[in-house]
């Protein structure tokens, strides 16, 4: 066992840690409660934004870039949104520094008329340029999506998870109809869906939030739920239908077809770097990081294995060899990092690699750095495969060893077994989501399984502000969602025994 | 001429801004000084991040991200530092905002315990990270690049050339030796040249900065420096050479391989949002923008013209199998805008595509609103150009106008197409560059053309920061850089008389 790295079993959080560090993906900032994403990590967000950025472009969106800074009067203008994140966030208050007259260090100085805050989400600016902007039902739909970071002063964070600034793409849309802002709203859900199961081999549950649950200012609120492997939920990404709450409070109006002044009915949606400690606790084991092939900035490592300089040029001519073979032809000459691994592009758009670990370090040392990195495949050569004309194949998700013909080995080879790692690792996921997936009748029942068990919850139950307020303190448990499948059936709600036809899913959330 | 722009003869300053608009590249913030990046600006940001990562992995560097928020404390560690960025930036004093007693508004709560800066650029921090991950020649180089957005506090701004908040790369490398370190910021600079070159089709000057011009905390500042066609200089991109001083500022050290604790030799390279106004001024006319094929977002617009139902289907016909022949049989189904503006993906690399305008108005509306945004090519098809098997080609670089065979058309053909105006702008822009560079051997000649005629303006001088700041104050010229190539001559300096071998480059500057 790594001895870097906490067992799950033993300490949850440590682990989570442990493997962020083992695996260099992240690191807290002097400034407390903010990180530093290394490059190890942000090769995630990279892939993550390559392929969403796609989706959004396939369903006809495009990207803008709206200021950091919002004055505190947009804050006040939608009366739900000023409650939800006014209060914790970075207050920009001068625009200079002058030496202290103590001659010791600096000091803020000319005051701002008004405060700025650096955006803990951006309805409000953007909500003041599409008024600016959408005249007529011409410009509509406005279809507008933005990366950039985002801050909102946590009190308690951790890695990926909730830091104080955090990366995000935020969407913001306008439509002409109430019909068309919901199909937009769903349209987004799905797409985040598809992307967190094809792409993350994060399997999610679709379902709408309850009022006490929903995004402040949002009519109705959309989320993916996933669950982690120590049964506590994860919201994955959320969309939100906004009706004309933001249209009336910064005035976006359009003149209709029917000649007619009309606000127009705004959705926003967004998924975060969040994304990656659900990738983190999805997947990974007590070795270390687990990565979809798809996500995995390199998809296999080959540590050769050789004594003396004669043997190296001959394990050498076969993994240059293999490379080739691998991708299919089209690898160029490698990059050469100062201690000595060699980088091959292996995939030119999204810039996925094959490495070859040539550092002067044991194989052993070496396999394990791969493996803690979550390398899907490791290759092993050393003269006696050379000779066998073989190699042998470590697969990081099942730990399991094979030994395979280098005759074999081609880009279509790798790319499908690439790919079947792919689909185990969505499976595995899935049954684990089944398996602890619990439905329940009664409250009772409810609190024996949110506390020994954890995992999903799912219950008849009627939404209520005050209800879940209770049940949140009784049992940690929130009701993450209600399941767009719903079974059609109707039961007692399991804390007032009323009927209805609603179900939830409960559980303890990150 | 454009009834929206003002033409550049007769204000250029009025002329920029007027592109800017009628192209929606860009909109002031609500916060003074800030700017929106409207979708057709950001597909330009987009296009150039996408050609400068490729060639940053390339040459070996991965992508990060730290911190938006500094502590003050942090700037102060460099002497130079401090001066040049501590003074003009955003203040982050509070963590809250609650309720004004009054009942009115918001104000700030949580004062910090130090007061935190909105990043002016992120030497501080990362090299404050660079400290914990730096231990050995081992963990040497470490080639690490920021895409971002970074704060100063501008008194005077200007869309893309100068704004509060703007978009950046930063590179930030730590080497193990100075002549490292050096091949380093050298590399970077030409990385720089090529792509301003071959993407942006910009001519640039590789120099070095005078010491008075120089980045504070830079042992040296490399710059690539464009011209403007108003004859004033653009610096479009910066290298520097930091030594050793954040490595000792941060104390960055690692242990060699003679087994002696030693600093790092670090350095940092930036271009900004910056270059969109480059490209705005470098290539637009009166009639609008003009795009380099490899940057424009939207290669060819096709405008159909027709009369009634009929009409409308011969010719949809028509240019249906013109997009398929253009696109090389690549074309997916096309996303189609709320007004009628149908798009096909050309580049699925690049997100490039070929615009049909459907759009319920005016072809020749519709031809000036394409040439506006500086579309290379647009295309004219009507029933009788249907009849004849040909089409208009309208190119947007020199306004000409031509019938091309429909069988001629292939993506081949629109490829070499947009090759040679790819060529022919740069050609252009050099050819500018070439007729407004000056040699003068004297003072009063360098004053007079500075005054008179604009443009670059060589001439021996001997770099002096009292002097410099003296011509400035006199002329506005400043010396933009000692151009890597240099005569090897010498001759008398401009200002002083005294001989000298160093060639330099005045120019008015934005």
């Amino acid at each position: 066992m790594a001895k870097n790295i906490k067992a799950r079993s033993e300490d949850y959080s440590q682990w989570y840690l442990d493997v962020i560090k083992a695996s260099q993906l992240a690191d807290y900032a002097p400034v407390k409660g903010c990180m530093v994403i290394r490059p190890e990590g942000y090769a995630l967000w990279e892939a993550i934004q390559r392929d969403l950025d796609r989706r959004f472009k396939d369903t006809g969106h495009v990207n803008a870039y709206f200021p950091l800074l919002i004055p505190t009067s947009f804050l006040e203008k939608e009366a739900a949104h000023v409650e939800g994140f006014a209060m914790e966030c970075a207050v920009v208050t001068n625009s200079r520094l002058e030496k202290d007259p103590s001659g010791k260090g600096l000091r803020p100085a000319s005051p701002l008329e008004e405060p700025l805050i650096i955006r803990p989400t951006s309805e409000t600016v953007i909500g003041h340029m599409y008024a600016q902007w959408i005249q007529s039902y011409r410009d509509l739909p406005v279809l507008i999506n933005q990366w950039c970071n985002v801050m909102r002063w946590e009190m308690r964070t951790r890695l990926f998870l909730r830091t104080a600034e955090f990366l995000w793409q935020e969407g913001h849309t306008a439509h002409e109809t109430a019909k068309e802002a919901q199909e937009e709203t769903l349209r987004m859900l799905d797409v985040y869906a598809a992307f967190a199961e094809e792409f993350l081999a994060v399997p999610v549950i679709k379902g709408k939030k309850t009022d006490a649950e929903k995004f402040p200012g949002a009519d109705t609120t959309y989320c993916i739920e996933a669950l982690m492997q120590d049964g506590k939920a994860l919201q994955a990404g959320t969309s939100h239908n906004l009706g004309q709450n933001f249209s009336k409070a910064f005035d976006i109006k359009f003149l209709g077809r029917d000649q007619k002044q009309e606000h127009v009915w705004t959705t926003s949606w967004g998924v975060s770097t969040r994304l990656i400690g659900a990738l983190i606790m999805q997947h990974s084991d007590d070795e270390g990081l687990v990565l979809p092939p798809k996500v995995a900035p390199t998809v296999a490592a080959i540590v050769p294995i050789f004594r003396g300089e004669e043997e190296k040029a001959t394990v050498k001519a076969f993994t240059d060899k293999l490379v080739a073979e691998l991708s299919g032809g089209q690898a160029r000459a490698p990059r050469v990092s100062g201690d000595g691994i060699e980088s091959f592009t292996w995939d030119p758009v999204t810039h996925q690699q094959i490495v070859v670990d040539w550092r002067d370090s044991r194989p052993g040392d070496k396999q394990y750095h791969w493996e803690q990195r979550g390398v899907p495949f490791r290759i092993e050569v050393g003269p006696r495969d050379v000779a066998a004309g073989a190699f042998v194949l470590k697969k990081r998700l099942d730990r399991s060893k094979e030994t395979v013909q280098a005759a074999d080995a081609s880009r279509a080879w790798l790319t499908d077994r690439l790919d079947q790692v792919q689909r185990d690792m969505l499976g595995k996921a899935r049954a684990f989501r089944e398996e602890n997936t619990r439905t329940v009748d009664s409250y009772d029942e409810l609190k024996r399984i949110v506390t020994n068990e954890g995992g999903f919850v799912r219950c008849f139950f009627k939404p209520d502000r005050l209800v879940e307020a209770k049940i949140k303190e009784e049992t940690k448990a929130t009701v993450r969602c209600i399941p767009l499948e719903q079974s059609g059936l109707s039961g007692r709600c399991i804390y007032t025994g009323e009927t209805t036809d609603t179900e939830v899913l409960f559980a303890v959330a990150y």
